[in-house]
């Protein structure tokens, strides 16, 4: 039973968790930022006890910026947007956590994203950083288009643009398929030729493929006829990732992630005009997520 | 220092190794099979250890079957062909073992397979199983092309026909790729639709991918547009390896795997009207390379 808090000493946490770091901003009820702090991986794909650490460190380093005591973690609202947990099992298996908060609000990384870029309202958003996804809420729904993951999903994402790079490079290196700056390129930063590229790789990571991305920007921009082709491929999943999202509603669109700006010269005009910058950051998405929950709670007691 | 063994005591043992089994086989001086074995995953990327446990299991039941004792083990010549071994690193740990046998003459399961195919004389192999690759021996030179593994390499393998139906069904079920019938019938092979199927496929081998290989070839046959596309696409690249192998000498060509025969249909025509049949199976290769290093051994010697 989630504990009712009230009056002033109200105070909120946003955590915005991810493959490579967990970010959290502390707040009081006036919307004051009173601390923050960032801790490892929040995935629980990839660990679930190592999500409630870096969730618990990350709470402590922003109490502790606060000059506040970590008892003070049972007085917390807490809003989390965790990767991952768009899988219904993750998501059952975070949501039982015993947590040390007064409440535990959890939703996925986009949701959070989305409620940050437009500040609460209804809006679409496409992410291509070291994943690619969309998400879009408008009038209560909310849908989510791609965001499969590697290596079978996750088009115009860096990971994807990496291993493009690196099938590339393995044909190429057997003189199976046609020349290119980008092959040496790939060698180049591998360290390595033909096989020895595999060695490198083997047991490679998303976020190790997606270092191999801004090689093929730069061919690209460059003029390389393979990078282009590459390139061209990625951003036209993320413009029909965009229309998809659009056919829910006429709202306002965002783009997140390190991908996302060098991407859109590629991407449809029509699309690119209409993109919209991000007013919040997915952590303060994740305080509206909090109160938005807390509302609820408000309501129906 | 490898021991000699002379006289008509001499036994071989032949070892094929790959990721789901290793098979063995014990023959005498003369030729005669005594018994066969077969044990566990003897691929060194996946576990030394087991590599080492899986061959000296293969081992123990070739001889048990022959009515030896294991004491006989020290007197084996073995020729032993791993997947994996191709990597310059995995080669070396390999060939450092301190093995039971008399003598352990190491190379890769590509090597054993050509020479196998083609009973030891020169010629040229190409594989589709769960992976792809080319080999090719010629008048002392040999060559590889491709083989380089899952994510990134062996297109036209059943790994790689099975990514590609995943990534199909992924995008088909977003409603961003054309809608065919090998949408409906991963989701039914793999009982879940959507996201449904990234959680069946999260940690996916190699293997798991080419259960879905048979779903591509099924409607592929029954002339399915997006499913026709990933075959030809498949059998192009096959094409292109046996043609690469056979810039380098006018041989022998065979195709070994459980999708060689599928996939020639869509081969280039030319090509499929030269290829031969396999002679001896891969075991019998690692004997015919087992003879060989012996006898350059004594040559030295």
């Amino acid at each position: 039973m989630a504990q009712m808090p009230t009056g002033d000493g109200v105070m909120y946490l946003g955590i915005d968790g991810g493959g490579s770091k967990t970010k959290a901003i502390l707040i009081n009820a006036a919307g004051d930022l009173l601390g923050t702090g960032v801790a490892g991986p929040a995935n629980p794909l990839h660990g679930v006890e190592q999500t409630f650490t870096s969730i618990k460190l990350a709470a402590e380093l922003a109490l502790d910026e606060a000059n506040l005591p970590v008892s003070a973690m049972a007085r917390l609202i807490v809003g989390a947007g965790l990767a991952g947990v768009n899988l219904p099992e993750l998501y059952a298996i975070v949501e039982q956590w015993e947590h040390p908060f007064a409440q535990f609000h959890l939703t996925t990384d986009l949701h959070i994203a989305c409620l940050g870029a437009h500040e609460g309202r209804d809006g679409a958003v496409v992410i291509a950083g070291t994943g690619s996804c969309g998400y879009v809420a408008v009038k209560g729904r909310t849908k989510t288009v791609g965001g499969h993951g590697f290596p079978f999903g996750d088009s115009g994402s860096g990971a994807w643009l990496g291993l493009e790079a690196l099938k590339y490079a393995l044909k190429a290196s057997d003189g199976l398929a046609p020349a290119s700056p980008l092959a040496a390129q790939v060698e180049e930063f591998l360290e390595a030729r033909g096989i020895g590229m595999v060695s490198r790789m083997v047991g490679a990571t998303s976020r190790d493929y997606a270092r191999l991305a801004p090689l093929v920007l730069e061919q690209a921009r460059a003029g390389d006829a393979v990078s282009l082709a590459m390139v061209r491929e990625g951003a036209d999943y993320l413009s029909s990732l965009a229309r998809k999202l659009l056919e829910e509603g006429d709202v306002r669109l965002s783009m997140i992630g390190g991908l996302a700006e060098p991407l859109q010269q590629w991407m449809d005009a029509d699309l690119v005009k209409r993109i919209k910058p991000v007013m919040l950051q997915p952590e303060w998405g994740a305080i509206l997520f909090a109160r938005q929950q807390l509302e609820q709670l408000e309501k129906t007691a």
